[in-house]
């Protein structure tokens, strides 16, 4: 059973495929500056684009797990998530308060999906 | 390859199926003003009924993420734990610290599971 | 479907295999007087060791959840990671801060591997 693995970085890939099923990394937005919601907006776009290297999208993800560096962002956080799924092929969810790798990122996630 | 969502909420399905496996939403108890074993004791409850709506159950489960928000609860989350297990049929598993969505609550349980 | 357990302790499986995949406990280091490096090199040997014991190995790995303790330990913690992968059959990886179980633990590491 082939791996397949996009966009290896020094330490991690991007997205990885194996079984029927797809792993992102934990994705972070490009702009730290943005607020909780416009990260939010920014990953998730993000995590489109690693999901469509795989041939699969959004409606099939199964599994998210999301850390916020302030639970009180989650508010934020659903805006912007809800807006993207449009309340449609809903992922199971887990999201916990964990500071994260540079102190001006709010939020962060990774999605396992089924491929298409 | 078919994908199946239950009881879908405003953000998250409480469990997801596909390709074999079973993946439960982060559980939280329904109880917040129970101490950490009380809320395990729910929590594991509510686990076991998202399983059953998948047509598996406890002794098929393979990996295990726990929040607890203060670490040395991890004791009384144990008992309540062992006392649902079994010992038997024990899955991967990590245990680390983290706040959760309403500062009352004190553990929260995702698993992973294979398909009866 | 079979799952096989490898080395149940009283609370969990160090190792799970099922459906194609592998699943390991969060590790930890066995010295926790070692610094973020050491510890590491240990977590790493011992995956080594779990995805042995299930026929796979780190060149299958397709996702890492990585908790350390203080984010700041992040570059010492790579240093080992790298040496360890070699920038080879990168995983998806996020990490993320949380205190562990034993406040001198530093790293802990599970990792999802597809079999061999």
């Amino acid at each position: 059973m082939p791996i397949t693995r996009h966009e290896p970085s020094a330490i991690l890939s991007d997205v990885v495929e194996a079984n029927g099923f797809v792993f992102t990394a934990g994705v972070v937005a490009d702009d730290a500056t943005l607020d909780a919601k416009g990260q939010t907006e920014q990953i998730l776009k993000e995590v489109d684009r690693l999901l469509g290297l795989c041939g699969t999208d959004k409606s099939r993800i199964v599994s998210a797990t999301i850390w916020v560096t302030d639970i009180r962002n989650r508010e934020k956080l659903n805006e912007a998530w809800s807006a993207w799924t449009g309340g449609k092929n809903l992922p199971a969810r887990a999201c916990v308060e964990a500071k994260l790798a540079d102190p001006r990122l709010l939020v962060e996630i990774a999605v396992i999906a089924a491929k298409g």
